[in-house]
């Protein structure tokens, strides 16, 4: 079959190399000219040079996939297409668009016939070799006429052995795709995923961390401390050296903490070991925020994952202001200076 | 070569067995006899009934492998080794064992030229098939004269692609086992390893729980609520009845957080898509607890290791003081009044 | 001068009672007949059955100041006073509405020539005696008009001593009252101070509750304990009967956690040393959660007022299939059974 | 009656100046010389040069109050006191001590009948003059000995108006001493009022960034943002510049969170209202890591006390690997670069 493909970055490109290498045939389009002239020369992909065209070149009832940065420029596409496209015609938000705003969207797009698809993609970089996850909503019957795209974008079943109990046909989810519910079901599961990410990715960040200061009763003497720092109870109990690297690596075979961020991390350290060319400010990119204000909104605790993403605003030292006031605290309550920086 | 393996429970006996399968010589013992006879049986399995014939059983110099429950009982055995073997002997904690413990254990043995080996095993009732992940302390002459043992015990490096850059000759740590400091450093990277499941294991759930109450805005009405309770300021944002166990499904293949505890969980939803047997009163044993007080003892922050840990507390209803204290104070203050329970 | 109440509930009717003290004369409404005519007996106080009536009684330039639930009903006064009232008149939402609420009903307003204020109104029921702290927003000439009666609501600079390095003129923050900036800032002001109130009651309560389990040694034996739970190391530190109230009360004098808060734990536990009438299920009402929201929005750290809503929702199991998750994911890779509780 | 004083840092010094108000003799001694002249001219004040002096100068059964650093430096006191006082004598830890370190010094004096009081002392730099809050722990008779001491050190009934249903005679706690059990008892319960204090200035200071962050809106676009940062949904909805100063000073009248430490971050903000000589780097000095702990070991949820802690831990950039962690695993899975600082 064929797909409209809009944005041709990191993730769109790959996506067109998935479904192509399927034998069906992408129609790409990117508001740089030099994108889509880097790709048309692809096998069964045509590059266009605006939506109208791409429309054009598409047999209906068309599939076009938007995979461009979440916020204004989707909600700018996304008006665009309800002009261009018909009524029939099915657009897929692959990127990482606020779930809120494709329940908008959709009904920006059904006024017109057309119906809109949300789709979280998780794969990163490597989603062209390993395949994507896909967590789409939105109408049913657009589910099933895109699907044999969603079939080829994944990673399909052989990628991860079956659960044990699940024998017989195989399911849209073991094949690595779901159509999670109505209008905005996509993105809101592609939401927690993240928001799962972000703490699994500081629960490993936090124990490397308690790893590698293991070697403080090396650095601090029994005792040493004065009135404003805490005394080192038990030195002789923090006198390791890990080899960091090298544990990440053990905890890749039999351990219970297995996983592809630890396989990533592994990875990571072994290109450096020290990770000194990082200066640690991390950048947090929306679900993880939405996912602590969804759990807040029902009122369900989520201390771990707001945590997470709370040390990430403090990577960035956010919480300057709230430090200072500690300080001036201190010093007003106690007459306790701050100890200079090392 | 023979290994003597005290404890005969899920772990010690799977042990035993990766064990005997490459051809090693199993002496093994238990406090419970039935134990000893149930395996006694198996290929290369020697029973005896006392720690004095483990010790006559086995060719010096020995190497005893304990896996009996940490605390007070494997202080009991430590003890009682240092009293049967003799000096080049090597004694295994397997266990759960604090590391503080392996510290003073290891200075009771080598009173006696007995070297004490901590060794951290993780892979729970899977380890049998899957192997276990060894973090391993103590005196490296020990580790090589036990390592044809530690080698059978690890998956090998076959579990797990190599991580790219890792070429050439197969690190221990690949193989799925590391001597990984002195004294005690096994059992402190097994620690701090337990804390990151904590943690991995609370975003999965905390995950789940924002999911499977994304239905709330069928439950409440826009508006409902009253001076005890927050109004849900957006039913139509939260109207979704996921698939829970499909969606743990859908995650194995391709996303970010695929993971081996991911697996487990889609097959304990696969089980049971409720959970409903479970009463949600949620264990901890011990190093996700000493995980944590690392963290403030070294002075770092581990802000989602401890929310992980607070929350299994808390589902056991050890906060219920805390709770009561806000109630009153709300009473106090407001003249609000608790609502009933539902 | 004269001032319009509509809401006769506890903070509303107090309110009146503070106003009319001072020389002001109220005209109140309610919903509920029986709230105005229990009011209406009392000093300058004349009691109305509608709206238009209210309004009637008044003389322009009008403060009519609105003292009902957030949400819903607060929208709907708002919408009727838009109808009811003239272009100079001046309403003011003294409730828990959502600043961003404020700014919406504030323009709605303003399409009548009416200002809106929004006030934060902090006190409680004890705020007839002590005073209410007010946090206002909106237009500056509004907050003039309305000045006296602020001033009359407002506890007085008597009420503290001043703040060193304050001399000279009083300032309005000094009286008790704060005109904080345009629409909305009121109540963000008093979000923000309620998000530190629930910081600093879980403070409270959850020193309280490591004192109540003080005892822990005296109730589980050292190395008690099982493969599921952590055997607790050091019995003998923990063997303390505390005497809850007797604690709370020697802090209110000299320490630095001497609060009001701390003034109201010491009456609730004079009344009631164990707490026990309570089931410890804590309510929350919109400015603990909107804190947090604020907070992410912002991209700023709250772990502690988010870490103390959390616990609220937790009091009330609202994490309960996340703790069967957790249970469930024990038994997978352990065989752990959950434990029966107590 | 008479005391004698080790350590004439701000808090001893103080403390004796407290004691002799009331008509008591101090004997007072300093490891320090210039210490002693400085304080030997005061009224009804001895100064020692040695701790064999200062017995000397007591009349048997002496008080000696210790008011050193923590730790190692108290145990060198303590011991060198277990030879130069007598039976019958009474030695009281006024210091920040960890109240395992009262149980083990109590033993020690005790073999030579000499009582250890502990002795949690709180209000800083402004006890001269408000008085200190005292909670101990140790034998009853020697608390009784001591009583009049404690007394001239406690702030006094009239320091806070009696709590509601106290009348009658005013209690011990009611002065502002409190005998709270067995050896250790009284730094237990400084420790988690030091805790609670944590837990407290963390609330303010949150809610203070939260505050001077709500201008977020005027310095970032709607939209803003890119695939590393999340946009800013609604920066209208943050657009407030708040005079901080002001908003501590209104609170500080009739409100819910009224409190010596915001009485105290008021006095901070009126020296200086952007805290700008301040770093932000905040020192913490053992209660507060002893109280996490302590709720680790019983097994208590204490997730903003913890909390608190951690932000401590972070201003000092302690979470630094975990961070470059963090960046690590974003650059692997995603291709995201970290964005440079500001």
């Amino acid at each position: 079959m064929q797909l409209g493909m809009i944005g041709l970055g990191r993730m769109g490109a790959n996506i067109v190399r998935r479904v192509v290498k399927d034998g069906h045939e992408c129609v790409v389009y990117d508001h740089n000219p030099d994108a889509v002239k880097a790709m048309a020369g692809e096998d069964n992909t045509i590059g266009v040079s605006s939506l109208a065209e791409l429309a054009e070149k598409l047999n209906a009832p068309r599939v076009v996939w938007v995979m461009v940065p979440a916020g204004d420029i989707t909600t700018g596409v996304i008006e665009e297409l309800a002009k261009t496209l018909e009524a029939g015609d099915t657009v897929i938000d692959g990127g990482n668009s606020y779930y809120r705003d494709d329940i908008r969207h959709s009904k920006t797009l059904s006024e017109r016939g057309i119906r809109l698809l949300d789709c979280g993609t998780s794969g990163g970089v490597w989603g062209r070799e390993r395949g994507y996850c896909l967590m789409i909503g939105g109408d049913p019957d657009a589910v099933a006429q895109a699907e044999p795209i969603f079939a080829s974008i994944a990673p399909g079943v052989e990628a991860a052995p079956r659960t044990p109990g699940r024998d017989g046909e195989v399911a849209q989810s073991e094949k690595g795709y779901l159509h999670c519910g109505p209008s905005g079901a996509g993105h809101f599961v592609k939401m927690v995923h993240n928001g799962i990410e972000y703490g699994m990715m500081a629960s490993l960040a936090e124990g490397l961390n308690i790893l590698r200061n293991a070697d403080i009763g090396t650095r601090i003497q029994k005792g040493e401390g004065d009135a404003e720092t805490a005394p080192l109870a038990n030195p002789d109990f923090y006198k390791y050296n890990f080899d960091i690297p090298e544990v990440a690596e053990v905890w890749r075979r039999g351990s219970v903490i297995g996983s592809w961020l630890l396989d990533l991390t592994a990875i990571a350290l072994q290109e450096s070991p020290d990770l000194s060319e990082f200066a640690g400010r991390v950048s947090d990119s929306g679900e993880g925020r939405w996912t602590s204000i969804a759990a807040i909104d029902e009122g369900v605790p989520a201390p771990v994952l707001t945590s997470a993403l709370y040390s990430r605003f403090a990577s960035r030292r956010l919480d300057e202001f709230a430090d200072k006031a500690l300080s001036a605290l201190r010093k007003q309550f106690g007459g306790h200076e701050e100890k200079p920086g090392d």
